[in-house]
């Protein structure tokens, strides 16, 4: 082993799991050291529901939505209002997790007429759910209107119109926000705050008073408040105050407008989460955050002379991301080794002399995030423990492509071999969602674990199902009457 | 409109069809200039499959198959040998191109299990498949020995063994190539060359003599050859001259091991395709580059004082990738000012004043690239023709994401509007196959277009199938006799 006792990445301890990136349950067991997650062992699961397997601390997912909504609902209350928090269903949704979320006391976002479709499924109550979207379809807005969800989410001109002749349609007079553009534009320490935003979704700021005005003329709209989102991972609340500082700062033209208070203020979600421990220090406690937003709010609507707003939030990976561990196996390894210019190309490898590729049995299908966003993650040894000297380990997947990494830098036990299980954190976000089939691999299941049980979530494919959606035409399918004879 | 005549990007016509991006049967109709495939309008399409809807050009998808397979085969004859094709399913595979695949003489190439299955059931000969992966699984190693398959490209070590012991329990000889590690990278123009290569495939060349008589120690393997891959989109040869040296260096010694000549040389795929008309110019004709490759493994093997051994190439996109076209239809769009620093930042905006956001009814579900790689695409409108000034725009879709962009910047005329059909140009390579259900849009269905008929070849997905997928525990359903009484 060549790792030397200065490499600035070497864990203290390469088999330690660190509970602010793994699930507050996940502990090494008197048995060999094995993972387990709440109570069962990470190799059990394996042998019970196959591998890769998606894994969701049903405990840890409820605790945090818990723990954040009456964070937020409490500094709220602090500063004389209410706080509605929604869970954004595109992290992660399917009815089990969306039924814990509602029974957790959330509301839920969804972003699509199938994400409205699972919160139904699982009982949520339609009042109690945001419908978002850049293009939704004149069928998703109908669906939405009938189906009574509490507030749509404009974010286009074309918007007012369609959900209003949905609602006029149906009878009901329906609860909407308007999504704008702040200018802020927030990702973990810092916020850049422009004058416009050069982006898809919402509107600009400030052409809320033309696009308001627009909403007040339909009967049948209900207009409750401006709606921004800001960004992903962010760790600071500066993004926040410039962003409620400018939403607010238009409160009291829209209030003369619609000659009455506007009852609510939308900041989106976007709270960060701890993917590795290097970061985890880093992350503030959503206490603080809680405290320090209302604070903001607080502030900001007194410097534009409008009363405080009812708030809503939107936190999507902060409340199932750390929830979920990926479990692999292990079914190659090689060791590169490094020469000087691949060190240099990232100085986070200074001080390795090689590295060791440990190839699982699943990859970019199903975690897309390090190929889309070069993100990091935290792999750990789960079906034993090892005081093999450390390794520099980069971990990858099966996929024909080599820009298939799950993990692009870890350091584990240098005797990591085929067969090993591995456990991946904080793949609860952005994962099963993001999947895909490449190579014709099937999405693996979704179990959820707790109090010493497992249970299946969310079906696997199989590769029988993937064949299946080839057809093979006949001689007379061809919808044209061709398509034969070939 | 804000387009002035200098604006770097603007095509001469916004409207018109570049038969070096779209498929060669790709034309405006009489009928108001309709955008056709294969003499079907482009709405009837639509209105027939869905939208959005993935096309594949039948008649290009098997020319070109067709075009590349003559055209390296009579170079290699040229020089004495021979050439196989393979098709890299990994690109886009389905029973329907398979078939077509096997038809046009081609080889298939597949990445998985799956991949396989699908090649069989197309009916692939399976001497003519080739089996590749950098973490086969033993049951995957199995089938494919079981199954015939012609060649198992060995990535490591350990597959040695594996795939050893596979071929023996079967009672058979398993041809097998060992896949190294050219230190050969090679993008478009350039290529680099390094000693190593710090990457998840293959085992660096001079560990390749210990490693092929490790092989050649096994009855049950016949070692045929080195394979490489140096990289994707390559326009020039230069970089497969450099790893075809430095792989034919090695075959001497690999002479001497074996006793015997090493009858094959697999250079792997990777030539690029043209997204836009910008790249089109740059992108040579496969018959010059069957040219040069003869040329440069002739000399190469007179340098190495080898025989000239049979080739393989392993095309996909260059097959595929141009015979695609997916159609979407526009829901909302939005004009968004751009500032000097806006322009700034992409010096290919700059003399527009405005950017036009163009909403569509898919996205990163059913293109990732631009998201994963960057990747760029050309738009042009489908249902109709338009003299309106052009306009810069972005083609951005439905997801619940800002990086959900299918074609980051076009120039279209300015009065493309809601219920527009839009055509995406060379989606046939590695849209379908990375395509996801992220905000649970269903993967649409593929059809292929022929002879002014069109059939389904991939079925599409419904809602109710991703909704089907969660799954709601009764009481009693806990596998571990818990999930109840919650």
């Amino acid at each position: 082993m060549t790792q030397p006792s200065t490499a600035p990445h070497a864990p203290a301890d390469p088999n330690a799991i660190d509970a602010r990136v793994f699930p507050p349950s996940a502990r090494r067991g008197s048995d060999c050291g094995q993972l387990e997650l709440a109570g069962i062992r990470a190799t059990e699961l394996v042998e019970r529901h196959g591998s890769p397997l998606y894994v969701i601390d049903e405990a840890a997912a409820r605790s945090r939505a818990s723990r954040i909504r009456t964070a937020l609902q409490a500094e709220a209350e602090r500063i004389g209002t209410t706080a509605t928090v929604y869970y954004a269903g595109k992290a992660f949704l399917c009815v089990e997790v969306a039924r814990w979320m509602a029974e957790e006391g959330l509301a839920i976002d969804v972003a699509s007429g199938g994400e409205l479709a699972v919160a139904l499924a699982a009982g949520a109550d339609p009042a109690r759910i945001g419908f978002h979207g850049n293009n939704k379809s004149e069928r998703e807005i109908a669906r939405a209107v009938e189906a009574g969800v509490g507030t749509i989410i404009i974010d286009s001109e074309i918007e007012t119109e369609r959900v209003a002749a949905a609602a006029a349609r149906a009878g009901r007079v329906q609860r909407v926000r308007l999504r704008v553009n702040s200018g802020v534009h927030a990702s973990t320490h810092d916020y850049l705050a422009t004058s416009h935003e050069d982006q898809k979704f919402g509107q600009p700021l400030a052409d809320a008073p033309r696009l308001v005005a627009a909403i007040l003329a339909h009967d049948s709209l209900d207009f409750v408040g401006l709606h921004c989102h800001i960004g992903s991972q962010i760790f600071a609340t500066d993004g926040f105050r410039e962003s409620a500082r400018r939403l607010l700062g238009a409160y009291p033209e829209l209030q003369r407008l619609a000659g009455r208070p506007i009852p609510e203020l939308n900041l989106g979600g976007g709270f960060g989460i701890a993917y590795t421990s290097a970061q985890a220090d880093a992350v503030p406690d959503i206490a603080d955050i809680a405290r320090e937003l209302a604070d903001i709010v607080a502030e900001t609507a007194a410097e534009a002379g409008v009363a405080v707003p009812a708030l809503a939030f939107e936190p999507g990976r902060s409340v199932i991301g750390q929830a979920g561990v990926t479990l692999y196996t292990v079914g190659t390894t090689k060791t590169v080794q490094l020469t000087g210019s691949d060190a240099a190309a990232d100085p986070a490898d200074l001080g390795y002399a090689e590295r060791r590729y440990v190839s699982v049995d699943g990859g970019m299908s199903d975690n897309p995030r390090p190929a889309l966003y070069g993100a990091d993650y935290t792999a750990r040894l789960a079906n034993r423990l090892s005081d093999a000297d450390p390794a520099l380990v980069r971990v990858v997947g099966k996929h024909c492509e080599s820009g298939d990494i799950v993990v692009p830098r870890e350091v584990l036990p240098g005797d990591v071999r085929p067969g090993d299980t591995l456990a991946v954190a904080a793949t609860g976000a952005y994962c099963w969602s993001l999947s895909s089939t490449y190579n014709y691999v099937p999405r693996p299941p979704v179990i959820a674990v707790r109090d010493g049980a497992s249970r299946l979530i969310v079906r696997g494919q199989t590769e029988d199902e993937l064949l299946a959606q080839s057809v093979v035409p006949s001689p007379h399918e061809g919808d044209l009457g061709n398509g034969a004879g070939k």
